[in-house]
């Protein structure tokens, strides 16, 4: 193991060597390995947006083994998914790349102001299933927050306990929230900031937007001059919200945007300290041969990173 | 052990060894040891306002392991902060100042007049880390409130059971009471006496203003006369309000003010009899060496107490 | 142990041994021992109204072992407060007076219309306390009644399991109830069942004025010549309404009035067949000389009595 | 309460005020109430030596209640007996005098040379049975000891925590001690330290003689020229080996004796700073008047103790 | 803290903070804070030994607290003992001292050929106590050993995840060993290296002879010519053989010896690379001052340590 992986595994030395080992298996898996840069191919979206909208564009996709073989092919250091999904692959699968199962979950067919995710799976699915990390949604701005905040801790204390990493995927939403604030640079910054607090291992927020949404923080980041104009000085300023990049931090684009849109992004990920990308429906809407090459030229950015 | 940790304790003696150990460890640590006064550095301000807010005063501060240096190079008695910040550093800092595992925590991007905080971590959580108290927020005044006590009171029930103390932090917040009501006096005091019968070892309250909120509270202060016109008379009346002085309750500033402002608190918490000051923003929001000092003069100042 | 207290024991024949230990305790106890009258000493009014409010008039109770002192003194047959008064002192007095944990508890400063208390303690801490019961509040008229009235069957399930007694104070409140109809004679008559039909071992009400609240029960009052124009009466109505004498039922006066009037209530109580009262704000909110003295009186009345 | 007992109870002040509470039931209880002087009366010999042998000498003593009745008539501090004694009058005897569960028992059918007990009862039937504590039988000597000491670190780790106090019967017994060797002085004072090591609150074993068991024992007590001739130093050397008086030990006699051997030796515990007697056979086993007549004379002899 | 410390408690960077905050108050506290040796007081010989044979020569041992006070005033880096031992002193001196809680003892009033120990304490035990650590003894050798180990593992395995440091006494001992065995320097460090394998934090062995027991291991220690003609050279084994010296391993002279020799003894622990000594008998078996001064000694040698 190189020392950049010693490092990123030092800032967790408050955790068990389980923890610590399954972080290294990410870490050191696929096309990114030893680089402590991160590609994760995530595939809720049959549950969060259902499945024509998540799978017509290439039907391949309705068949949960498809993503296991993208994110196997493209060299990604880990697959994320819900319950069924990982335990439709996770046999034929088993071995081949570090798996992580989402727990908690949400869909559209009653779309609340202030929403909360369903629990779906737990710890013990996650080891039977042979995965590395439990990963759990929270939207901070919900209402029921707290409710999802506690559900986290209750499975973060029972993963950690088992050597489990956890994964938390941190949206800001809820009805005191603008849909621009979901984005805005003050709340990411805040998100991430309260997943790390809640013992996260590895957080994943929406790239941010240079609006600052809160009236309070507006203050702060005019008086102290906090650069936020260009992407990679936002992604700088998540990372250092981020338990000052003690934490492994990654970002997803959000829906599908054109592709150098979407390399440009990365550029500013990597140039701004950022750990990587968790990238969904911009790699499996497309046919595999384009999403393998689409993610190779991500990964191939991530590469190139100096550090 | 001196008489005054002694006649602490004993006022802690229906409680079990480990319990008076652990305060023990606070009142005896840094460079208030055995003065029977405490100085605490709580850092919870990334979870509960944000990281900016928070941090963009001094960045340093954005790193979790600057707070335990700060707290053990300043010789504070004891160093609080949630769940993620306190794993941060655990490991690094064993052993170097007695920590307190902040285990509930709000934050803003939903801020509703009744608030609750969410539970983030837990007596496992505290034990595994090494710390020797379990620290808990209540809101009295918010509708809200009964659900918090009773989340307190198993809490407690589960620390004593296994030696840790516990430090609440008791707040007054809510519909019922206005801006000005929640630092009123006579709510202060109430909240502190709510705190100490849910069994807190230690109690942290604001610094009470003169204001009296409560009509029927109003009618008792004029008729006994409570002498309530200085802070100093104030922090006594908090002092007695706390079990006549039997309890440790401490007191926090608040936003930044004044470092001659802090000062003359920290004398009129002195001279009241308090038992010391529970300093967050005003300290870490500023550069190392400047809360240094800042610290010091403050500790100095507890230092000359008779008592 | 003589005739009036195992008659009274013989009620609760379908109770363990220990419950029944555990009510010879408090009737063997204090001056009023084995006279099968009881005056027991409350105190959570620092809880309930706040420390100044209930302190003031006698800044010694800010000390919680002032209670105990004063109740072992009296010679009351029980002392009763929540966790913390009672953890301020039941090492120190250990096995001085009978000792009852008030279980839950709510403050004014939210003070809705329809209340609910917050558990506050348990069965667990009355034994580690070595209380011979545990209290609970009940508001019957309250929209959370079927919360309470859950809570208490769950708590009293746990206390008989383990011998302990439980008081409960039925105190009709809530928005469907007139501020006299808390204290009108059917109200009271009801609350007093309904504490006995959820088992409750002690019952405390408070002295019920000779209004009818209910319309339903106006009429019956009437039809059947209910007699409740004196105060007598009313206990004696009260008392029959509690299984017919078969269950504790003791009398609070409520706020402070003057010395003659709960005189006078007390021999009320006495010749209506009440088994006493429990006094608490006439009794801590003025000098311990004068406490005495006045306890004293009120015991005398019920020495007096012929049963 | 007086003097004597607060002292004594603050030896015990790591235990909860449950246990402390239970402790001063038991001294504060009875003819020697309040003279940190103790008589028991155990009656478990039924159970340990068959119906006849126990109960033929006095056949009033096959009704369990008349225990009671003689313990309570006589001014026993406490009853001791096995569950089914306990039951058959906990009903009719609440409140009328403290009781000891006695949890394990162990018959003469097939007398082993290595005996345990067996398990008949625990910390749930004591609290059902409104005891202040339990008791347990080790026979350090005996091959079994390892899984008597286990059980009763089990027993006393659930009684403290509901805050019964454990009274342990410490009887040398088993194929490596000589028949003498049960109660020879070192093996005597050996018992009584591994009782008060294992938890125990109250400590009885039997009055010791002057031989002295194990040879390694024996070149200590000739080189420090302990004394053990009389009685009284010998008592005096287990008062010293339970923690240097620190514990409540009291004695038994044994087997049925003349009486005035049983007062000498009554005498002897006096003057030792011994805490009192355990009598069983020599009381049950002669008509009440007798009984009455008899522990009234040895109560008489520990009244006149000067500590 | 200093680098040293730090050195060691890198050693166990696989626990959790809990365990190395535990480790490092043992370390940190009293005359050797912070040099990385240690100085033990265990009193367990009451139990293992008798009263007389342990507190004769020193009668002021009789009372628990006396060793207590010792411990500290010699500033032993802690103090170690069994369950009633701590109850009697846990509450007097909460805070003054680490406590180390032996969870397992063995009499010799029937002393076998293959010895268990009893479990007499454990884990919650201890945390109500207020331990920085549970102790516990094996005898390899002996036929139980199987028992011992199994019962080590759950102590370990609970303390662990709690963050309790486990201390294990590793005694060979039993039918297959001769006399000289127990201390034969192969059979020693295989203890060694068991309570290693075992998980234990710290290791307390004898000090180790010349001799070589088994004969398969004769071979290798000829074969490789493994120096083990001094006892500085055996320490050296000793330590070598917990992991290279990356577990705490301290050292036992066992029963009374000439001063001078204790003193040779702890000059070649300290070159051999030991981490101290834990001295029982040879300290609380003469005066205090005698004792003080003694200790005191050892103590300085210690502190010449270049390491």
């Amino acid at each position: 193991m190189n020392d950049r992986i010693r490092e990123i595994l030092s800032w967790y030395n408050s955790e068990n060597p389980g923890i610590r080992t399954n972080l290294a298996r990410m870490l050191n898996h696929g096309r990114l390995a030893s680089t402590g840069k991160m590609v994760i191919l995530p595939v809720d979206q049959g549950f969060e947006h259902g499945p024509a909208r998540s799978f017509a564009p290439n039907p391949a996709g309705y068949d949960p083994r498809y993503h296991f073989q993208l994110a196997i092919e493209a060299g990604c250091n880990a697959y994320a998914a819900p319950l069924g999904s990982l335990q439709a692959g996770a046999a034929d699968f088993a071995g081949d790349i570090p798996l992580i199962l989402k727990c908690n979950n949400h869909d559209v067919l009653n779309d609340e102001k202030d929403p909360i995710s369903a629990l779906t799976a737990g710890v013990e699915d996650a080891l039977r299933l042979g995965c590395v990390a439990v990963g759990f949604t929270i939207y901070p701005g919900s209402a029921e927050r707290t409710e999802m905040y506690e559900q986290l801790r209750e499975l973060t204390l029972e993963a950690k306990s088992v050597g489990l990493a956890t994964v938390v995927w941190s949206y800001p939403r809820g009805s005191s929230l603008s849909k621009e604030g979901e984005t805005a640079i003050d709340v990411v910054a805040y998100a991430a900031q309260i997943a790390a607090q809640l013992g996260a291992d590895i957080i994943k927020v929406k790239l941010p937007a240079s609006k600052v949404e809160l009236p309070e923080a507006q203050k702060v980041y005019q008086k102290y001059e906090i650069p936020i104009s260009t992407l990679t000085e936002r992604v700088r300023h998540v990372v250092q919200s981020t338990f000052n990049g003690r934490r492994i931090v990654i970002f997803s684009g959000g829906a599908t945007a054109a592709d150098e849109q979407v390399f440009n992004e990365a550029r500013a990920i990597r140039d701004g300290g950022g750990f990587g990308s968790i990238i969904g429906r911009n790699s499996f809407q497309r046919s595999q041969e384009d999403a393998l090459k689409f993610l190779g030229t991500i990964m191939g950015i991530y590469e190139g990173s100096t550090k």
